[in-house]
C-alpha cells in the first residue's frame, strides 16, 4: 500500500503538447491502455536525462541518439514491456515503431523518441504497437495528461502526476508533469520514466540546466532499493505557447520557471518513493553540518540504503545502533564520533558517541511508529553542507514482490 | 536454515593456548557458557585486525590500544552483550573486565584484550562477569577449542571452526580457528569474532602480514547485508610451541603458512555466510578479465549487493535481466557492454549486450534450483585481474530476523 498517496484528480493541460493513449495488448493480460503518444507543437524545445546504466534499453539508445539530433515532434511510450536486453535486435524493434509514428504523423524517424517500460528481455511486440498507432493518434488531445499517467504504469499502485501554476508579472507559466514507477517494481519491471511540459519559452540549453539542477534535487535524491534500471529516462518540453518568456539565465523569470520545475520534480520524486515496492514508512533522511554536499550524501545514502535500517523501519523498532553503525561505515574517515548528533524527528538518540542520556525507548518507539519520519544527522560543525534523501522501508512485501515468478 | 553446513566435530588443540569457558548469564535468558576466556602462553606473538567502522565498540577501542603495548595473555570474550554505543561508560566496563583477569590471571592489565558481542547500547553487567571469572580460569584447558566456538555464538545456528595441519619437511604447523556470525545477526546482534591459532614461530610483524594478506581474500569477501559491524575482530596467536619456524618472509615456510591461514580463513569465512540471516542459498560471485582487482570487486559487490538479485536468488528465479542491469550501474564506466560474458553455472545468459541466443528459461532454471551456485562475470578481455566475492540471498527470514523487535 502506498504511504499516503492519491493519484491526481485534475492534470492542467499545457498548450503545445496533446496526448492520446491506446490498448496495444502488449502484454497478453492486458486490459488498460498501454501505448501513450505525446505531439508535441513544432518549435518546441526538449530537455532529456537518461539512465546511467550501461546495459541501457534499446529504446534508451534510440531516444538519446534521435534527441541530440532533432527537437523532437512526438513521444512513443509503451508499457509491459521494456525492450531491454534484447541487443541488435531491440534497437531495429523501436526504429520500427518510430519508422510508423513518421509516416503516420508526416514527421521525420528522428523526431520521435520511443520509451518503453515492462520486462527486460523479451522481444518488443512492434505489430501490436502499429496497429493501435492509429487509434492513439486518432484521440490527441490536449486534456490526455491523466490518461497518460494511467498508461505508462506497469505495476504502481497508483498513477503519479503533478500540475503547478506562477504568476509572474505579467506572465503565467504551467508545468504538468507524470511519472511512472521508481526501482524495479517487481520481476523483470524495470523503468522510471517522467513526461514533463510547462507552455514557457526556453532555449534549450536553459531548460536542460533547469531540468539537470532539479533533477539534481529530487529524482537523484531518492532510493527505494539502490538499484538503477537500465531504462531511466525523464524529458521536459517547452512549447512556448504560454505567457512566460526566458531569454538568459539571469532572467528573474528562469529563476522562478526553475524553482518551480523543481518543485514539480520533488513531488513527483516523492510519490515514487511513497508507492515504492512494499513501502509501509515514507523516511526523510537529512545530513546536516557536512564539508560538502557529497559527504552529506555519502552518509544519507549509507543510511537509505542499510538493509538492517530498512527493516528496522519496518517493524516500528528504533534501533538506533543501526543507524549509528551506517554512519561509522559510510566512508568519511575523518568524522569524530563524539560530536555527531542522531536524532529520531525531534528526539535525540545518539549525542557524545553513544546514546544521549535524555533518551527513553518510548519516545524511540512513538517516533518510529509514525507514517512518516526524519533521520537527522547532525556532523559535528565540520561545515555547513547539507543534503537530504527520500527512502521507504524494507517489507515481507518487497521480498515478496521481487521474488515472485516473472509468469 | 544454513546452507551445507555442519558444525566441526573435532578442533585440533594448539600448544601453548589454554581456553575455558564459563555461564556469566549476561542475557537472563542465557542458558549456556557466554563467557570465553583464552590464556596465551609467554612469548606467543599476536596479529590483529578491527573493525574499520567509526563507532567502533567500546572492547574494540581498549583491545587496540593494549594490543599496541604489549603481546596478550589473555583474551577475555563475551557474548550477549556488544557494550558498543556505550560511551565512556562502556570504556570502563571493558576496562573494569581486564582488570579482574589481570588480577586473577597475574599479568599487566594491558596484557587482557576485551572482546563483546550481542546487544547495542545496553551496559556491559561487569558483575556478572567478574564472578564468572573464577570458573572460567579454574577450567582452561588445552582442549576448549569446540567450547568456545559455541560460547562466542549469538545467534548463530551453527558453531564454526576449522583446523588445519601442514607437513612441511621436518615440521609440522597446526592452525586452529573460530568464529561468529557476521552482519547483525538480528536487531541488535553485532560482530563478526574470529580467533585463530598456530604452534609455528612466527614474528610479530610477519604474522600481521600474513593474516592481512589472507583476510583481505576471505573475511573481507563476504557480504551477507553490507552493514559493516562496530564491533568486528580477528586475532591470531602463534605461541611458538610447535615444530613450525618462520624467521623472514622469503622462507618457503612461511609461503606454507600463509596459505594455510589463507585457507583456514576462506572456510570460516565461507561458514558465515551459510550461516547468514535468512540464507536459504550459498553463492560466489566471480568476476574475471578485469583491468584490476579493484574493478572486479566493484562489478561482484554490486552484484552481491543487489536486493533484486538477492530476491531473484531466494525465489530460484534465473533473473538474469538484474544481473545484468547491476553490471552496467556498477561504476567502471568504459565498459563494452557488448563483449561481456554472464554465466550461471556453466550456461551462458548474457553475450553481445544481450541474452545469449543459447539460453533457455529452463537450463537457467535448473542452476538457480542449486543450493550452491556462481555467478560469472567476464568483462570482455580487459585484463586478466579476477576476484570472487561470497553471499547468500535475500529471504522472507532476513526481514522476519532483522524486522523482529529486540525484547
Amino acid at each position: 500500500m502506498p504511504v499516503n498517496l492519491a493519484p491526481p484528480s485534475h492534470l492542467q493541460s499545457i498548450a503545445g503538447i496533446q496526448i492520446g493513449t491506446a490498448l496495444a495488448g502488449i502484454k497478453p493480460s492486458a486490459q488498460r491502455d498501454d501505448l501513450t503518444l505525446f505531439a508535441l507543437a513544432p518549435e518546441s524545445t526538449c530537455a532529456a536525462l537518461f539512465t546511467r546504466n550501461l546495459f541501457c534499453a534499446a529504446p534508451v539508445v534510440v531516444a538519446r541518439q534521435h534527441w541530440q539530433q532533432k527537437a523532437p515532434r512526438y513521444l512513443l511510450v509503451n508499457s509491459g514491456n521494456a525492450n531491454a536486453g534484447t541487443g541488435q535486435t531491440g534497437i531495429q524493434a523501436a526504429l520500427a515503431c518510430c519508422q510508423t509514428v513518421a509516416e503516420q504523423g508526416q514527421c521525420q524517424i528522428s523526431e520521435v523518441l520511443p520509451f518503453s517500460t515492462g520486462v527486460i528481455g523479451a522481444p518488443l511486440p512492434v505489430d501490436k504497437i502499429q496497429q493501435a498507432l492509429p487509434l492513439a493518434l486518432s484521440r490527441l488531445t490536449d486534456e490526455g495528461w491523466l490518461a497518460a499517467a494511467q498508461a505508462i504504469m506497469t505495476t504502481d499502485t497508483v498513477a503519479k502526476g503533478i500540475s503547478l501554476q506562477i504568476h509572474l508579472e505579467n506572465q503565467v507559466i504551467n508545468i504538468t508533469g507524470i511519472a511512472k514507477g521508481a526501482g524495479m517494481i517487481r520481476p523483470d519491471m524495470a523503468t522510471l520514466l517522467v513526461f514533463l511540459a510547462t507552455d514557457a519559452n526556453i532555449p534549450q540549453p536553459l531548460l536542460q540546466q533547469a531540468l539537470s539542477e532539479a533533477v539534481a534535487k529530487s529524482f537523484n535524491r531518492i532510493t527505494v532499493d539502490g538499484d538503477t534500471s537500465t531504462n531511466d529516462s525523464i524529458i521536459l518540453i517547452a512549447t512556448g505557447q504560454g505567457q512566460g518568456i526566458v531569454t538568459t539565465a539571469n532572467d528573474p523569470t528562469f529563476h522562478s520557471f526553475s524553482q518551480l520545475l523543481t518543485q514539480a520534480c520533488l513531488h513527483l520524486a516523492q510519490t515514487i518513493v511513497r508507492d515504492g515496492e512494499g513501502a509501509t514508512k515514507f523516511v526523510e533522511i537529512k545530513v546536516e553540518q557536512g564539508r560538502s554536499e557529497a559527504e552529506c550524501l555519502q552518509v544519507a545514502y549509507t543510511i537509505a540504503h542499510s538493509p538492517l535500517v530498512k527493516t528496522a523501519l519496518f517493524a516500528s523498532d528504533p534501533n538506533w545502533g543501526r543507524i549509528l553503525a551506517a554512519v561509522g561505515r559510510a566512508g568519511v574517515t575523518d568524522l569524530e564520533v563524539e560530536k555527531i548528533r542522531i536524532q529520531l524527528g525531534e528526539v535525540t538518540i545518539v549525542e557524545q558517541g553513544g546514546v544521549a542520556s535524555t533518551y527513553t525507548e518510548e519516545q524511540g518507539q512513538h517516533v518510529m511508529q509514525q507514517e512518516e519520519l526524519l533521520i537527522r544527522v547532525q556532523l559535528g560543525n565540520r561545515g555547513t553542507a547539507q543534503a537530504s534523501v527520500y527512502t521507504c522501508d524494507f517489507s515481507y512485501d518487497y521480498v515478496r514482490i521481487n521474488a515472485e515468478y516473472r509468469t
